[in-house]
């Protein structure tokens, strides 16, 4: 019982979505599809490749990631499968999938078989025309290496990881949540890293005109109104507002610069 | 087959739900995951429950349903699993199963096996660490008595019921849908059980500055633009407008009083 | 494995689709319920025939595909089963399976057998009380036979074709997908039949005040910021704007007018 997920920028308006998984179940009619986000910001492929890096580890092995954000469809980019030692992923080559070359022992493949595309590929939609058959073949038992030709000149995206200067970690928002929260680029094990050569040392987090001086163990320990920080469910440190929205209290957005001080 | 129906205020913006159908499939691959929706109101525990008490008996018998709203997240907040003769609720201990509690015969359990639970459980996300895992366990085959203890000071809510007061039956609306109707509190059972000593009399329905005078047996039934008094689906009075929408033509929001008045 | 599709205007927000995947799973458990949307524009009847005529086909011979956009819900209007060679329909008799009369050899049945309705059906929902459990007593394979009775006299819709007038042909914007793209009702084939008279003189494509002298292979091939024309992944003149939002860039909405001149 082969797993699909679905990541698009699709939005849920148009049936987009329906009718990659009326193609897939035509051709495996086994696979289970199940909607990871379609409302990625349209063609936003850093939040892209931060969303997909937080979920994909969570579906059983064997699952097949399909990522469907892609400005160039129709042009020369090219159609990818990364075959990693749990996962698949289908997905354009235009750094989509940066977090998990980084993250992961990868093979990657041209998908340049066109026996496995829907008889007619449109200009405008390859999810349809050229993801959605390809997941589904290869849910059916085809081989990578029947599907496409291994390249190693895939594209890659430039990460904004954090920074070490002196005694400051420099890092950033690099996702906002539904509920405003702000999630940054700064991992638990980034802040170990930095902090432990201080690890006597009172510290404070600055974001804005904001300056915070602890890590709240959950969004209960604080008064509501407050804003604080903590581990988010995928351990990044996470700038929230108890009962509030962070991202208009603060004004702030993606980009946005967070920084951890260690106080001399 | 177990059915697993997921009722969440994450909205489908970011992976969350995606996340939560991974880790139940992981575990139990036969189950079907069903959305009942993801846009609750952030943190409603009130309109949850409404939106529950509307949906869960149209599921098979056997079917469980998790809940995550869940502002307490994290803290001592108690997560549960509650059995009724026909369903299982899986949800945080905040008063949100409150109208489950008031329809059905229920067994109340304390989750405290975290042996059920992900390896690893964060302070932000225990609709995919405690509620998913365990849900898949139990459909799964997993029992009840495993995954908790019994308790019996749950927590309960305060729910607005409608009062009668003379010839008044007062009312307020509780649940506003997509469409701008407006659902009160308001049952047919209590309607009928008020109006029955009064049953020759007429009666007026006021909402804010709107007096109707009888309840439409469909939306058709009256001219466009006419606000107007239903059964809805859940066989409770809606405030609605052919053609139209009620919360924007009447101003009005969840609270808002609705009196049936028996005139003299 | 019977596959049912959803189509409607119920929106997100609401637990509607949810009860009624419960409703549908409760009568014909080994059913696979797929969303095609459910944001069509509330009661946008000419807006949900396109979106289905684009999808249908991409699924599974035999699939059952439900319409519930509704706004003669709880009057006379009948409820229908369609069948084609390679489909069922199932929805309400006002115009909203146009585009498969005209494509497609059908039946027509008039739904009237509630012993596969629910048992009370309500004045506001047949998508839960009548076109649901339909579809799955189908997928088990109840014949439409026995579900209702052949009809010739279903309501048809005035569909908008484009219109040939000496040098120009004229069509319309017809639906407005989430990136702004304007879908125009000018299909390839319509475009090729009016073109070949002509075939060695260039055209002109106008909409408002822009004119475009060609159509574009894909939407990198043009800069980012320029209006340009394609073929949009069902065949029909798409107006877009390269990396922007071609709907907001010439404040145009559904009907707006699309013309194809032949010059001199």
């Amino acid at each position: 019982m082969p797993i699909i997920t679905l990541t698009t920028d699709f939005g849920l308006k148009d049936p987009f979505v329906g009718i990659m998984k009326g193609v897939i179940l035509s051709i495996c009619p086994q696979a289970t599809v199940i909607d990871l986000t379609h409302n990625i910001t349209p063609q936003d492929i850093k939040e892209t490749t931060f969303v997909l890096a937080s979920a994909y580890r969570f579906f059983p092995k064997g699952s097949i990631h399909i990522v469907v954000v892609d400005p160039g469809v129709g042009s020369q980019r090219r159609p990818l499968l990364v075959k990693t030692p749990n996962y698949f992923f289908i997905a354009p080559d235009n750094g989509v999938l940066e977090l998990i070359y980084q993250k992961e022992k990868v093979k990657v493949y041209r998908l340049n078989r066109p026996e496995y595309f829907l008889p007619q590929v449109s200009a405008t939609f390859h999810g349809r025309d050229i993801f959605a058959p390809v997941a589904a073949h290869l849910a059916k038992g085809v081989l990578p290496e029947a599907l496409g030709e291994e390249i190693e000149d895939f594209i890659r995206l430039n990460w904004p990881w954090p920074e070490i200067s002196g005694q400051m970690l420099k890092g950033e928002v690099i996702y906002i949540d539904r509920f405003g929260n702000l999630i940054t680029n700064i991992s638990k094990e980034d802040f170990k890293k930095f902090i432990k050569p201080f690890s006597q040392q009172p510290f404070r987090i600055h974001i804005k005109d904001i300056t915070l001086d602890h890590i709240s163990p959950y969004y209960l320990a604080e008064k509501p109104g407050t804003i604080l920080a903590l581990w988010d469910s995928s351990d990044h440190l996470e700038i929230a507002c108890r009962l509030g929205n962070a991202r208009e209290r603060l004004g702030v957005g993606v980009g946005e610069r967070v920084v951890v001080e260690v106080l001399k």
